[in-house]
Order: structure tokens, then sequence, then C-alpha cells
């Protein structure tokens, strides 16, 4: 999603591709195929470059390292990154800032002490509880691998340390290290794209809420609606706090809980970080003057960045998970008809099970009418009918109150 | 810059590059190189495709005539494309059907026979002639070659045959045919942009005002101020009878004059058309939710067409026509940093006195605001400081209006 702002800004792009059939390798021209764990691979790929920067975290460091060290601009740089692939580090990081974070601590690596360690800390979180008014996230702890996790992948809820029996036993025998964090009673999840320039200039787009299914995020609504503007002004400067501290170059994306406050106000706390252009910032592409891929690029370049002004009052992006279609486009002629204003994104992979494979943007005035809109549009692409999509209404009803 | 739409909307594009460093080949994966004019390079071309059509219109008709009886559908049809091809023809199927257009006749074949057709209509639009008011374009006539004109090329104004007896030679020894038209005392050209689907669905943007320089497209401004509704509506019923009634797919672009009518009213007559994406609609591209680029896909793959509202009360689109610059890129750092909110589309062609290297689109509430930035904008591409394209102004002072 990175190639159209490349072409329009003359950036010449040269990507890693995973596979001869990728998403980038269809519309990339100068795409070599190679894993960003190959150091031949990565070699060949900057050779000539002005800077190398990436769409996942999943890069060895110490490779990174090695380029910078050669001169190769890296952004974000190894030292920045290491706070997004090891998740220990990044809250060691953000509880040294001063940011908000939920309790948390990381587990010893003996088996009789990680376990001993985390029943404590069970304890504590529990013996500290009340209900807070509108949680839904509910009490309790969370168990994460510090690296490897992505999507609700290496998270676990707990109440006892039987539940994470299997992890311990592999963090003891050399595996990845675990942290325990408070399961936080979350009003809703938000989250801030921040973009920061090498030499410093930082923009933040508006605070948006994204919403979860199954431990992926399902729908972003830009901006959070009815969010006090003290609880985004706190959102926007947490944000950019982690990125100055944090010394990010490019665009991040924090994600952050809504959390009950005292006398009805709200407050955040820091859930994950990731650098690169993000999921909750695809509402961008259409729905803000300039779309995080762009502004990405700006960014690793260390050119000015662009205006982060929402383009309509509301956006939404529904995402595309898993499909019962053959193919995707199968939808397009139900799907335009029914929705012309529909922004659809389909990410040339193949269908699997719950897997990412596009998403829908729409914008406009009322929000339930453009959320309504953007969830049936992305429904019909996994494979809805429209009047699954859409119930109670008819292709004529949808089409006529559009036309 | 149809590229970026096909990726979204899972349409592969296989394009054919007039070389091998052109913009198409840039950015579009499968790109064979040749001529649209070569039918061994075209058949392999479609070898598998749904539909065919084209950017520019210097198609062989009879190669297209080829491949549509032998079943592949073409869009526009080559019926449809001779209207855009021939000038004569187009004016001759206007007249038939009714359509608004400057007076014109086509000049005989013989040398003699021409010149004195072209003396005949001369003295009969001189004879007709009072100032009219308002008007810009001044009386007389226009010459043109019926086809392989562009952006001014093929057309001569002239006040007697001595003008164009060189093109009177030549049409008599076998040359394009010639046209004379009247020189219409316009206030202003217009521009409408149509899509059409085979199936019939028909769709236009705003009429929007198109602001030439040394004969060549400068800068459109969406919509055309100050338009009276009632002319803005022919303007699009024109345009939607010019598609229908020449059978065009696809995207196309009217170029009108408004004239002045009478009792202050105005009118429009029909200037040229192009049956494909046209530089008066890349305001599209930033400035309405669905743009002529995605919607020429849809309409020639005969999907439902897209929303056509703008995204902003104005959008000004300038045009970067040559530059001083060794490389366009060099004027982004200063571009970028004082209107962060300039969509900037480069094409990444070579750079030549005056040809369109690429465009810079910005949208807001106040024309004023809005046309002064975009043509700053496109002016730094072109090569001025920002001082000569800003007059009066600093750095400082056009950052400061923007944050």
């Amino acid at each position: 999603m990175m190639a159209p702002a490349a072409g329009e800004l003359g950036v010449h792009l040269r990507v890693l591709a995973e596979a001869p059939d990728s998403s980038a390798a269809q519309l990339v021209v100068d795409s070599p195929v190679g894993a960003a764990s190959d150091e031949t691979a990565v070699r060949d790929l900057v050779a000539g470059a002005d800077v190398l920067t990436f769409e996942h975290e999943h890069v060895p460091g110490a490779l990174l390292e090695a380029l910078q060290s050669e001169g190769l601009p890296v952004h974000p740089g190894p030292d920045a990154l290491l706070h997004a692939q090891d998740k220990i580090a990044m809250r060691t990081r953000l509880t040294e800032l001063g940011l908000p974070c939920p309790r948390w601590r990381a587990l010893p690596a003996g088996r009789e002490a990680a376990a001993a360690a985390l029943e404590a800390f069970l304890d504590d979180v529990v013996a500290d509880d009340a209900p807070a008014p509108g949680a839904r996230g509910g009490r309790g702890a969370v168990v994460k691998t510090s690296r490897g996790g992505y999507d609700g992948k290496g998270v676990r809820v707990v109440t006892s340390a039987d539940d994470v029996a299997d992890w311990l036993d592999e963090a003891a025998d050399g595996g990845v290290p675990l942290l325990v964090e408070e399961k936080v009673p979350f009003i809703r999840e938000l989250s801030v794209l921040v973009a920061r320039r090498p030499s410093g200039e930082v923009r933040t787009w508006p605070v948006v809420e994204s919403i979860q299914a199954d431990g992926v995020c399902s729908v972003v609504v830009a901006p959070a609606p009815d969010l006090p503007e003290e609880t985004a002004d706190r959102a926007r400067q947490v944000a950019v706090s982690v990125a100055e501290g944090l010394g990010v170059t490019g665009v991040l994306a924090v994600e952050m809980f809504e959390v009950a406050g005292p006398g009805g106000t709200t407050e955040i706390a820091v859930n994950e970080l990731a650098m690169r252009p993000h999921n909750s910032g695809h509402w961008t592409i259409d729905g803000a003057v300039t779309s995080q891929f762009e502004q990405h690029l700006r960014a690793v370049l260390d050119l000015p960045l662009g205006d982060t002004s929402p383009r309509a009052p509301w956006t939404v992006m529904a995402n595309v998970l898993g499909s019962t279609l053959d193919e995707l486009t199968d939808a397009l002629p139900t799907l335009l008809a029914a929705f012309p204003e529909a922004r659809v994104n389909l990410y040339g992979k193949g269908i699997r099970p719950g897997r990412k494979l596009g998403h829908v943007n729409v914008s406009g005035d009322d929000l339930d009418v453009v959320r309504r809109r953007a969830e049936a549009a992305a429904a019909l692409l996994r494979g809805e009918s429209l009047v699954e999509a859409v119930p109670g209404t008819s292709t004529t009803t949808i089409a006529g109150a559009t036309a």
C-alpha cells in the first residue's frame, strides 16, 4: 500500500517480497524475492538505496545494526525497533519514561521462580480489584511472549500459573521470555498514529477507536466517538512521547486502552506498539489528507510531513477477515452497486480463514450510517449475501438510499 | 495513474509501455514494451485479457475492429473511439445528434475548393460578428487537422486562407483532411467528465473550469466557480448525450466553451472530446470520492460506477509544465514544508520544456487560497524559488498560515 504514494512522490521503491506471488510482488516493479532474515537478500536489496524501512518488525536487529554502522540510514533504527519486537524492552522503557502502562512484570527465567512470580502478581491484581464503571475488559492477568506475538497470538488470559504451564516450560528451556500484565478493565481500545522525521518533526492523526473480534482488529472508527477532549489530548501526547522517547522514525501506531478515571474522566494505558503503517491507520488512505503510507515515506526520507486532517467528519474502516468466496472480486458487482461510496482495497492475498484480505473505508456525516455501510460492504467480501450483510433491506432500498 | 486503482480493486493490469523507462513501466509490474500501432505487440498484450482499454486515442481502428470481431471486449469500442480520433467525424455526429457545436465545416479535398470554402466561411463568421459581452475568445476562425492534434498542435487561428497555405497544400496532396470552426467568443472553458458502462449506467462529476496557457491546460478549478445552475445542468446533460449518442464506454471528457446567451444567461458549445481519463479530471484523484482512473476501470469492466461527489468545497489542480530543475523531487523539501496539504503527483517523465511532468491538487474551503497554493506548489516544481512562487511572502509566513 506504500506503492501508490511512492509513485506519486517520485520515490523508487525496491521491496523484498516474501514470495513471487506476494501482494508486494504484484504491485511493485522492483521486488526481488527473499526473506527479511537473509543477510544476502537484504544486502542486495539496499544496494544503492537512500534508506531502508519496514512494513513488519520481524527483521534481525544485528543485521540492521551492521547496515546502520556501515552508513545506511535505517528508519526506524534498530534501537527503536527493538521496542516493537520485544515487549519486555517496551514495557521497561515506557515505565522509565513515566508513560502510562498496565501493571506488569517480566517473569524470571527459572520454572519455579516464574510460576511463583506469576501467582504473586495475580494475587496483587485480584486483591486490588473492584469492578470499574463501564469496563468491558474484566480483571485478571494476561501472559505474553516477549517476542513473536501478532494479532492475538502469543497472548493468553490466565487466572493461575497452570494456564501457561506449557509456556513456562518452554521459557525455562531457553525459549522466549514471558511477561505478565494486568488485564486492564478497559472501556474500549484506542489507537494513535504518529509520524516522526529524523530531524524531529512530529505529526499525529486524530485518535481512533479500534474494535476487535477474536483478538484481531475488525473495525476502526475515526475519530473515536465521544472521546473526552482531555483524553484525546493525553493520548496524542503519550504517542508523541513514545515516538520521541524511543527515537522512532517513520510511522508509529500506539495501541491504547481507555480506562475509567476519577470523577467520570477517562485515562489511557499503552497496550502495544507497531513501528510501521498499521491496520488502525488504513482509514487514512481515504479519510485523511495525507495517508499513513505517504507519511511513512516522507518521514523515513526526512521530507516534511503532510497534513493529517480528516477529509470527512467520520471514516470507518472495516477489515475483511477471511472469506467463503472463491475470489474476493466476485463480490464487487453487488458491493459496488449497493455501496457506490465505498472505498474497496483488496490485498491480492490467497484466501485463508481469518486472514486479513482487504478492507473497506466509508466516509460521511452520519456515523451510524457510515459504520453500518462499511461493515456490510466488508461482509459481502467475506462471502455474505446482501440480505445477510444488511438485515431487513433489499438491493433496491440500499441502492436507493445512496442514489 | 490507473495502477493504484487497479491494485485496490484486485484488477490485474497489463500495460503496453511505449519504452522501458516510460511512466507506465516504472509503476506496472506486467508492462511489455511496444507500440500501440504494432499488431503483434497488441495481440500479445491482450492474450488472456478480459477487456482492452486505452489511455490515449492513437490506436489503429482497424486492429480494434478485428479484435472486437474476434470476441474481445474493447472499451471504448472503435466505433466510438473514431469520434475522438477524427474531428470531422466528431462534428458530423454531434451535429446529427443536435448537440451544441461552434459553426463548422469540413474543407473539401481540392486545393482551390478548400481555399474558397475557407474564405466563404470566414466571410460568414465575420459578417455575423458583434463583440459578445464578457467574451475572451475573440472572433474569427480556427482551422484544425481532423486527426493527430494534441494540446494545441494541429490547431491554427486564421483570418485568411493564406494563414494555412501549407496545410491546404498537404491536405490536397493526400494529407490529413481539414475542418474550419468558428472561433467561439467564449467566457471560459469548461469540462465535463462522464463515465458510462456497457450496460448503460452513466455518472458525471461536477463541471470544472479549465484554464489554458499557450493552448495547454494549466489549471483546473472544481467545481467551475459561479457557474449558473442551468448552464451546469445543460453541460452535464450534453456530456451524457455525447456518451450515449456515440456509444462511449469508459471515461469521456467533454471540453466545452461557456458562451454568453440571451438575458445574462450562458450557453455551452462542445469543443473537444477525449475518450479516456483526462487532464481535466486529475482533480478527482484527491478531490472526488471516486477518481476518474478507478471509474474508468469500473466502467470498462462493466462494474457498478462509484460516487462522483466532491470531497471538499473546492479542489484546484495545477499542472507542472516543464521545469528548470534537474529532478522534480529537488523541489519536495521546500514544497512539502510550505504546502503540507498539497497532493503532489509526479509522472516519472524526463524533463522537457512545456511537457506535462506532474500536477498538484489542493482542496479546501476558500477558493482563492486553494488556487493560489496549488499554483505556487506547481511553480516550485517548475523550478521557481519560493519567493518567486509566492510573491511577498517568506517560508515562515507560508508555513505559519497552514500550521
